[in-house]
């Protein structure tokens, strides 16, 4: 079984994807705030990749089902029911509702990876979950950060290294971890203790500090929460 | 002035390298074969893509004046003069003749950054020569690893992970860096202590070392052994 990671958020080939667990990190926010949303009792997320492909496609759906959520250049966007903050997506509001989201990088990893055997959702709020489920699903696993708008995103290569050092641990091998694995696990160990200053460093996490959502790094960095492991499956993202 | 590091080889926009300093790395072995070949008195190195380009080129040069050197599966070419261990080129053997190099991931690198103002060749034997080459143009830094195949190679992201700190170290500040520069100054400092361990931990590495070629690792981890900053221009390397 080998892990890798793919430092960087071009589109994978389909062969490189055949046959693999991928599991996608948006550490800042996209998967942090799907697993919350899922967690709050929500039935599914749908990932989008436009605002307009999400505004046309609530229509689709009984009026006061379907809620819309995501971010443009890290705000709400006009007219949609939550930004891109974990903490909005409460019981309350997203109990027994679908969510559309479309955000600047998160939902669009999705489809990158989409031709993959499995496709996980990770963050750091689930991480020891993620990587049970990976290990017992037993396929090549492929670690897929989302980035920042193309570039190397530095939390989500942090919580990638971190799913490599539980699978690591828990196979009791690093036998299968490549170069690039084998570095995002170095990365994490610099920052085992203290992940939150991964998301401080960090040039996204420094955005959203400035806009006034410093509180989301907390929120984001907070590790094993929920045992849940979401997976996307046809264009859509369940609790299993 | 910003210093990034692009993890994984792909080829760079024209955008992304426009008006920027790049420095070329292949650790193992192409970057610290070109200096080990300046360095011994040959006159220039020009790199190309193919052995048939290389076989082609050298017949228009001089009976006598021009070397083959390179590999393919990292052994030695058919009818090469040399193959891509550092040792070999001596000055005995190089002083006063021109190179024609072709290795598997180093020489394509540099037709792929060819757009940027200037091309630097740098290694761990030229490390802090090169970050002060750097430093003096004043330009934005792309370090552009040469990877292995297309993927992450951890001995050439660690080589610029080194030049990354001493850039920040002499300049006094690391505000100009990236997730992606800090990331890979973290990856060097986990190995400050053993530059050798990271070349023997990556896949690369071992590679050589089961082929036999593990003395090359020894000799391409070595630090600060000269202070050529050769240049890639129009397709040919020289020392300055």
């Amino acid at each position: 079984m080998h892990i890798d990671i793919q430092w960087v958020p071009f589109p994978p080939s389909l062969e490189i994807l055949s046959k693999k667990t991928v599991v996608v990190i948006d550490v800042l926010r996209a998967t942090s705030v799907i697993i919350e949303a899922l967690s709050q009792g929500a039935i599914e997320v749908i990932p989008v990749t436009t605002v307009e492909e999400a505004a046309r496609l609530v229509k689709t759906f009984p009026r006061g089902s379907t809620l819309l959520g995501g971010e443009r250049g890290s705000r709400k966007i006009q007219g949609f029911d939550f930004g891109n903050s974990p903490k909005e997506y409460t019981a309350e509001r997203v109990n027994g509702k679908r969510l559309i989201l479309t955000t600047t990088n998160g939902t669009k990893a999705f489809h990158s990876v989409a031709a993959a055997e499995d496709v996980l959702v990770g963050s750091l709020l689930n991480g020891t979950a993620v990587a049970e489920r990976s290990l017992q699903l037993d396929r090549d696993v492929l670690i897929f950060p989302s980035g920042d708008e193309g570039a190397f995103s530095l939390e989500d290569v942090v919580c990638g290294g971190m799913l490599i050092d539980l699978m690591a641990k828990k196979s009791h091998t690093s036998n299968g971890l490549t170069d690039a694995s084998s570095s995002a696990r170095i990365l994490y160990q610099r920052f085992e203790g203290s992940l939150l200053e991964a998301l401080r460093l960090s040039g996204h996490g420094k955005d959203l500090d400035a806009l006034g959502l410093g509180e989301d790094l907390f929120y984001c960095a907070r590790t094993d929460v929920t045992d849940l492991v979401p997976t996307f499956r046809e264009n859509v993202i369940r609790a299993s």
